[in-house]
């Protein structure tokens, strides 16, 4: 294990933590708030340990697979564990735990929150807290990479690790070049939503706030009630825009080369296909509690798009809808958005290779000399992908199992824990019952938070990162 | 598809299922009960049909894999859809869904029950009950095979269908001796229960029943309150007996033959390992709500053994522990039995080469270039079975969530759908809130109880073959 290199990155990492602590340092200055000096002083902090930790430049700078997991595993840790203490130093969340809770829940884009009334918290604090969810997108290594002078060619292990879906592909030869392609198009499609929300109601300071936590599917709001006190316009662009941050980033690079056809993979119009079939059926469930059906699809469209992408806003109460709609919503957490894009969950690709290769299974068994292959958008699936994806599934269950177990010791009711469960793991946020929409996670003991932050971080990272950094095998040679 | 074959077995099956009916009969005419021409009327159906299924006689007598599965789907609907007359033509179950419900429950050794007090049915229905638990813990089509003739050679087929496990072993050379040491064994074991527990208070008719069941690890009781009435020493019975109901029958073949060694697979030794841990867990969770540790542990231990082996008896309602211990229930109801035994659920097997298949992945993350073959009782084993259990476990998730999804149209509340269809589909019997141990399943609508019906089936014969029955595939050459 190439210790000293790892300890480079990580100080990199605490570096770049304390430039993205300069957007909230700016807030507190403008708005005249006091939580700028726990900014200041966070800053500080990152940057002494920062420089400490890179200032010993390593020999050798070969990275194997093994270590892309745990400097990816790693650099999230030290992120959330630095990105608490302004919310400590403050005062506005004293408790540690609840402030690395707070902290996790950004970046890993889940947007589960402990604090009770957002809007009791300082403009610094919320524009922090947003801005996590939009830092932790698209993930804050591949950020580094594509800044940072690294040593070349073995860096794709480190993308590999942090990006979302069963496989990466490689827009162009080079990998950094790739980064920087992906990070054009979040901040153009970031900076455009804002311009749209700016044209509407929100000043900027609110514009901004959303349209980072809507990039990032977050999810961290900054009124109480979520978005139900913005005008509808407002919730359409939302909604949009939530669509939009759950398709593959490479579909937005193929649009700009023009390649239309390839842009469309089956994994967006089956995404797409889920969202229409999930509005459809919820609407058709729900059509009674609404006034009129206008209202009944906008709000709909709006809950759909926001847990299926797994950001995690409300415009109402989904907990009060019916049983069918409940399940399907908690069904879309799983599901999740596209793989490349800034959502979470399990991704639809995953289920359309899972899924297809059930379809060989049978196949197999009904004609047993035949061969066959999974094959997506008219190429066969390597058979790596395949078997790592079931695998993954599998893994999956083991891990929400366990949590699920874990959780149930402070005995709160069943749904409860199982959607806490579900929203953490999946970034998504609210879950239902006592973790619904309308309530927040303040209410569990320590270790259960402990748990839940550590089920958003296996969920962000897709599992395996988190598992390298404790088998037991990763030390040695 | 050789169809003529096919009807054939049918017709088989339907003359044996006339055989096994005689058992009711006879008890009816011992205890002068009117129900016995509804046995007799039934009886006559079943052979009428059987007779004419089998006078033509099939020229092709090959069966290939396909048809093995299509011939084991057929099979077990046609039983049950039979099984069913007796409950309807009495008028003691009038409704033919309900009685459906009841016979398939029976026959996939599920126990989940429509009749909201058992008490009220005749002896006659309460042993055909009870009896159709005990053909279906080891499969009728095994049974049909060590009997009637059948084309040489290619029957291996239909016992891999119907047995529940990722493989199966064949004890000796030939399928059809290996299936006689199997029901001998089975016999054997049912008839060492049975005296037991007449020595205890029971008289014949509730041993045979009690054993009938336990052996099956069906759970139909014939008490409303299950098995709380009984004694300690008939609790301790039934509890002794499910544990060793749930362990791989080829284990007690290889004690008989003395290779001790061998009897204590990996399977054996880790489904040990998982009652004792969670008897050790539940035990100090609910501690508190008995009145001696004695106490506890007997209803504990009793609980734990009849929910992993699937039975699903009640001494207790376990609905009122603690949400730990209910959450550890639930996930025994998923864990299931050994492979190879008369439980359900998911197979301590399956879960092995599962989480051993995510260490090989862990593994080759950490070291790439290294090839490691997942191991288990010192041989490795076929890459195809891991596949197949991978894909077993994802496509049990997928039928799972589409089971979840229809009966929450009904619009009961999340815990009372999750653990009906968790009850149904690994053939427990009782779930929890709405469909607790103390509840039945009468109030659900019918096409709900259709959506269980067929998750009992599917979950009996593990998935494939109902899904090959509705492959698109299947028909053509």
């Amino acid at each position: 294990m190439n210790y000293r290199m790892i300890k480079n990155i990580l100080g990199w990492i605490l570096i770049f933590e304390a430039a993205f602590m300069a957007l909230p340092l700016l807030t507190a200055a403008i708005y005249k708030e006091s939580v700028f000096f726990s900014f200041l002083i966070s800053i500080g902090i990152c940057l002494l340990i920062g420089f400490l930790l890179v200032c010993r430049r390593p020999k050798d700078r070969t990275l194997y697979s093994r270590e892309g997991f745990v400097i990816v595993a790693l650099s999230w840790i030290t992120l959330s564990m630095f990105g608490a203490l302004p919310f400590c130093i403050s005062g506005e969340i004293p408790n540690y735990i609840d402030a690395l809770f707070e902290t996790v829940s950004g970046f890993t884009t889940t947007g589960s929150s402990i604090v009770p009334a957002v809007e009791e918290l300082s403009h610094a604090a919320l524009i922090w807290r947003s801005f996590t969810n939009w830092i932790g997108g698209m993930g804050v290594l591949v950020f580094v990479m594509a800044f940072v002078p690294l040593s070349g060619g073995n860096n794709l292990h480190i993308m590999k690790a942090e990006s979302p879906g069963p496989s990466v592909s490689k827009l162009v030869p080079k990998v950094k070049t790739t980064a920087l392609i992906l990070y054009l198009i979040y901040i153009a499609l970031t900076a455009i939503q804002t311009i749209l929300l700016v044209l509407g109601e929100m000043n900027l300071f609110e514009a901004l706030c959303a349209a980072f936590s809507t990039a990032g599917t977050g999810g961290f709001g900054i009124k109480n009630d979520s978005f139900n006190s913005f005008s509808s316009y407002s919730q359409i662009v939302v909604t949009v825009f939530l669509i939009l941050f759950s398709i593959n980033f490479a579909s937005y690079y193929l649009i700009l080369m023009r390649k239309f056809k390839d842009a469309f993979t089956s994994e967006v119009r089956c995404f797409l296909g889920i969202v229409l079939a999930a509005i459809v059926v919820i609407t058709l469930n729900t059509f009674g509690i609404f006034d009129s059906l206008g209202e009944a699809i906008k709000h709909v469209s709006f809950t759909v798009a926001s847990l299926i992408s797994t950001a995690g806003f409300a415009t109402v109460d989904f907990d009060q809808w019916p049983e069918l709609s409940k399940t399907c919503l908690v069904l879309l957490m799983f599901i999740g958005a596209c793989a490349g894009s800034t959502g979470g969950g399990l991704k639809v690709s995953r289920i359309i290779i899972s899924i297809k290769s059930i379809a060989k299974e049978l196949c197999l068994m009904v004609h047993p000399k035949q061969v066959k292959k999974v094959i997506i958008d008219k190429r066969p699936v390597e058979h790596e992908v395949v078997r790592a994806t079931n695998v993954y599934m599998v893994c999956y269950v083991i891990v929400f199992t366990v949590s699920l177990l874990l959780v149930s010791i402070e005995n709160h009711n069943f749904v409860t824990n199982f959607t806490a469960v579900t929203a953490t793991i999946n970034n998504i946020g609210p879950g239902l019952d006592l973790v619904g929409p309308t309530q927040n996670f303040a209410f569990f003991n320590p270790f259960t938070k402990i748990v839940l932050i550590l089920d958003m971080l296996v969920g962000r990272l897709e599992l395996f990162p988190m598992l390298v950094l404790f088998f037991p095998g990763t030390g040695k040679k």
